[in-house]
């Protein structure tokens, strides 16, 4: 199942796109995709004929596939070959950080550069969304609590990044939380840890990557920061980057500017497109 | 003014403490105080004759002042005399990062040690609520983007805090995150860096300071962090505790263990007055 948010910003209806692509409206069922109503849409949806859900017709903005989120958990470091691209240790654990919600982003919505920003970078990502409370679970129980998965573009910049030693601030300005364009359930992916996973920047593919690569599991993860802090249902955790970010380019990094165009597909995930712009006046 | 939130967790109702110190009921105002109806209470509020809100009779438990907020932003090393105390140099910019909007506890309520704790750690802070969207302000407008005040027990595990380079998990914890008792407007404060703040553990003082030892003003972090992301109505900003912390105790730290109590006070805030438990099974 592929769940999703489409019209204008701010006036998304719920969604789900089915087994032959066609997107479905599921006003009739609910008013919209939040943390709130997730667990009812999954069970809801289940017992339905999504056939008789009215199709939508025409080319819709997508916006994000939850209206919010409570919290934006990211994992640092978690690809072997962007440690051994990075030249880093591989962590003996996750490295936990947060995004604001204020940063979600449709996935084919403009990236707007803060007008400080020197550094603008990208990083492709598996996200996961999670359906029902996570207190402490173990690894083996981990699964049972993830809703599904989507992209995430978790959008950086490297000067804000480095300002400090903490990474917050770097990773939460506005539109720098691309997520979507579907919550695709697990009965649709089978194992995460065997998805291709590739970005683009103006049609070079900078990274290319497979979850395979990935140190630490989508199960480690949910039990891991489980253990810190309950996990919600529409908590989204996007379990860090592959090799190939700006940053590691050499003979230097070439920084996102405006007019640039990204690319992003994760396999059974879809893909995201975006343009990065200026901020103008009426942002 | 002085909002809170009145009653047993989850079934709170919208509060508000008069010039008397009488506790009044405002649920026919509004059903809650969240991010959501925070600027229409501050409004309506202004407009109305407190005395005619009916009377709450008892003692009751107060939750945080503000049901859910969608950024809880904190700022680290703030106070002069805990960069003095810590032989830090002081920041030029201010350290900014996230707590974990799950964390949230009411004042008093008490505070749950995660079974794998092991350094768990106080920090009186002053809390800033944000009443209106705040996005790229000056210094010199900042305040008016300013709901109120509260304190902050911005709690923190050191083990958790140093495992990586990274601290949200630190301060994230359930329980790890007491605000309140109320949201004092900035009316009843006037001058924000003139206020006492002090932390007691079992009876003990640890922390004794006074906001004006603030490295960066109110005005500047509200400022400085609407640069980086949009501030919303009800956004929560710890801004950094003064000298005291176990971390920073000689010969050495005292950790927080379970039936310790701790009360903190700001002039003008109230006080919050916490015990420390273990987990049980129905955690």
């Amino acid at each position: 199942m592929k769940l999703c948010r489409y019209g204008d910003v701010g006036l998304e209806k719920p969604g789900i796109v089915d087994a032959n692509n066609v997107l479905r409206d599921l006003s009739e069922m609910v008013e919209d995709i939040t943390p709130e109503t997730l667990p009812f849409v999954l069970t809801m949806i289940k017992e339905q004929d999504i056939s008789r859900f009215p199709e939508v017709k025409g080319n819709h903005r997508l916006g994000t596939p939850i209206k919010s989120v409570s919290k934006f958990v990211a994992i640092g470091l978690n690809y072997l070959d962007h440690a051994h691209e990075a030249d880093l240790p591989v962590p003996d654990e996750p490295v936990v950080f947060f995004k604001a919600p204020s940063c979600l982003n449709g996935p084919d919505d403009d990236i707007v550069i803060p007008p400080h920003s020197t550094k603008l970078d990208w990083e492709a990502e598996l996200g996961i969304v999670i359906g029902r409370e996570a207190k402490q679970v173990s690894v083996e129980d981990a699964l049972g609590f993830v809703a599904g998965y989507s992209i995430v573009n978790d959008v950086s910049d490297r000067g804000f990044q480095f300002q400090s030693s903490q990474w917050d601030k770097a990773k939460s300005c506005d539109t720098f939380g691309p997520v979507g364009p579907y919550i695709v359930t697990p009965d649709e992916i089978g194992n995460p840890h065997e998805l291709e996973i590739w970005l683009e920047v103006n049609g070079e593919k900078r990274q290319q990557s497979n979850t395979s690569q990935m140190i630490f599991s989508v199960a480690e993860i949910v039990s891991y920061v489980s253990h810190y802090m309950t996990l919600k249902p529409g908590d989204l955790i996007a379990t860090g980057t592959p090799a190939g970010v700006s940053l590691g380019m050499k003979p230097a990094p070439v920084w996102l500017k405006a007019g640039d165009r990204i690319r992003i597909h994760i396999e059974k995930l879809g893909y995201q497109n975006q343009r990065v712009t200026e901020q103008t006046a009426s942002c």
